[in-house]
């Protein structure tokens, strides 16, 4: 395995978005929901050198609209960092010096890996709603089958938050001899009411807007009314009461008294018009409608009690993270994550670091978090080589 | 003052919408926007019988999407009661065999009172997007004229929670003299970020919706689709975690299996699929415009401190009531209101009532809202007649 990265000390980190089709047979994987889907691509991006003895691989989960971009830059664009860019380099806390890491994009988004937008090889058209449902779980069989291309049978550590947290608990439930540790950040076992609703509005928004066209408008403009309310709603979730008082307030923008019109007032309304703007230009709204309905979906505690509650999952060291300003997946679901593990007699880690930025609070710079994460990767990496 | 109610033993209490036009000069009013308006009618209701020295009235100050029927039912349909009537009737907490109730349509609204849907005289069709921006301060100077055109000079009591409470404490700030009491329940003396935020994006629904037709949409079928996501937006910031979670959980609808596809799966999506299409035949779509408008730019401490901490409020005996999950108006905010008046030396009595319903609180029957309601009303009857 040689470095995808190419570094000078002067340089930005440069990575290279690659992509694998699954090309042996499975081609097709036959999903949760029964239906079949192949072929399946997943674009994926690697930084630092896998180890001689391939123990040092971490694999990165992302959310709901991230990508495999998780870090550095790309040679034709030094503008855009990846989205942890904070988390993830060279000397940073998930060291690349050290460390092997992948992240891919998720099956069902429209990042690079096959989804909604992705043509479908019986019509020779973009798939629209007949795309099969995925599930959480489905995302995983699809990363595993890239990990196990890359050549590494156990991947040192998973990190991911939020929709990405839900993927490392989905991987430990499902493939346990494949992880040594696990870290879960801001996450739950299961979706609750109240985020199913705010899926089911922002996905009410896309679908009722006259461009959607059950899916099927790849070859006009599409949704873009419904797709910036859909990401407007996510955004308003994804901060906090506190935040956006300290961020926003009530002050204006761009102007000295109230407008007394529809237009723009308020700097939060300016800031959400932007976050949806922005959004509909770089992401396909039913790759949207299929990620949220796979996080509504997800659930962990379906059965008879609690998945997580699993001797096979007895070996993998976890780190619990949540923030306490978070209400999207507020602290409490975390400890039920840290609650069920414990019956395993797992080593858990657990910590509710104090933040006042809302679910975004993962994603943000912090110091507490990345310590925490460092020193969890560190001495999970030294225990591993022991045993 | 005659009654408006009708009262048998066995009968249920019968009200009568009634509505009032400005007919003295000033027919219109001039609007804190600058614009003049009219002319101006309120629809109204009242019950109970106001007493020969006219000061038993209760001044009842509805919330958003509300109306001026508060209690008792229409002698047209005895299927629907008002929609306070825990509250408010013989024998209730706000008990119309001893007080004189009152409850308008707020200016701007479309239930009866002068609003975005209502004739503009200039033009012979609704007023659309003409209809001036009202505020908060406008539906109460409008209230005003009521209240006078009822002989009223003194009201002995104010009660509201939500956009109503914001009534409550601008009509304090506006009219003190005319006030003896108030109780104003799940409120604030500022719309927050977060707040302003969700108004936006339910805004952003309606006017992204082509048949909105840039708010001239009377003669066809209106912005149903943008509407009803407005409103589910609404009900789930009307809800908490909590109560979402103990009413839905993740409880399936009519099904005992996923779907995997983007119908109906959960009761929480049905719920909120409900709301939305039970309002869309309710509500017109630019009074909720308007009225979320007159919320964001709710403000009482927009000048050099708080418009609350004021001499002239000193005489007025205030009821301030929070619950403790309601995250729309968050207690904290009810204590800043409690801060301000204690300032002006105010008798302040102050609650947070322990409730999993949310925002929703303040409509839902409790007995402890009920008996702090009351009480404080018979305390302040029998002291305001002492002095």
């Amino acid at each position: 395995m040689t470095a995808s990265v190419k570094r000078t000390p002067d340089a930005p980190l440069l990575v290279e978005k690659k992509y694998f089709t699954f090309a042996e047979p499975p081609e097709e994987m036959i999903l949760d929901s029964g239906a079949r889907l192949g072929p399946i691509t997943l674009a994926y991006e690697t930084l630092g050198e896998l180890n001689r003895d391939r123990s040092n691989a971490i694999l990165v989960l992302h959310a709901c609209t991230g990508d495999s971009h998780v870090a550095g830059y790309y040679p034709d664009d030094n503008t855009r960092p990846g989205w942890w860019d904070g988390m993830v380099g060279p000397g940073k806390p998930i060291d690349t010096d050290r460390w092997f890491v992948i992240c891919s994009n998720i099956l069902g988004s429209c990042m690079g890996s096959t989804g909604p937008a992705s043509i479908n090889p019986a019509t020779g058209k973009p798939y629209g709603l007949d795309f099969p449902m995925v599930t959480i779980r489905d995302m995983v069989r699809a990363q595993r089958q890239l990990i196990e291309h890359l050549g590494i049978s156990r991947i040192m550590a998973l990190i991911g938050g939020s929709v990405g947290g839900m993927q490392v608990l989905r991987w430990c439930v499902e493939y346990p001899e494949m992880v040594g540790s696990a870290i879960a950040l801001a996450t739950t076992t299961r979706h609750s009411a109240q985020a199913i609703a705010f899926n089911e509005v922002a996905r009410q928004a896309i679908m009722s807007d006259p461009d959607w066209k059950g899916g099927q408008y790849y070859d006009g403009p599409g949704p873009r009314h419904g797709l910036a309310v859909a990401r407007m709603i996510g955004h308003v979730t994804y901060l906090s009461d506190e935040s956006m008082r300290e961020k926003f307030g009530r002050r204006l923008q761009n102007r000295s008294s109230l407008s007394f019109d529809f237009g723009v007032d308020f700097q939060v309304e300016s800031y959400l018009h932007h976050q949806g703007a922005k959004f509909v230009d770089r992401f396909d709204a039913n790759a949207l409608l299929y990620i949220t309905k796979a996080a509504d979906y997800f659930d962990l505690e379906s059965g008879d009690g609690s998945n997580l509650v699993d001797d096979r999952l007895q070996h993998i060291r976890f780190l619990v993270l949540s923030f306490s300003s978070d209400w999207l997946y507020p602290t409490y679901q975390s400890r039920a994550i840290v609650s069920a593990l414990k019956k395993n007699g797992c080593d858990v880690s657990f910590c509710e670091i104090e933040s006042r930025w809302g679910h975004d609070a993962f994603l943000m710079p912090s110091e507490r978090l990345y310590t925490l994460v460092n020193r969890f990767l560190d001495r999970v990496d030294r225990e591993l080589k022991v045993s």
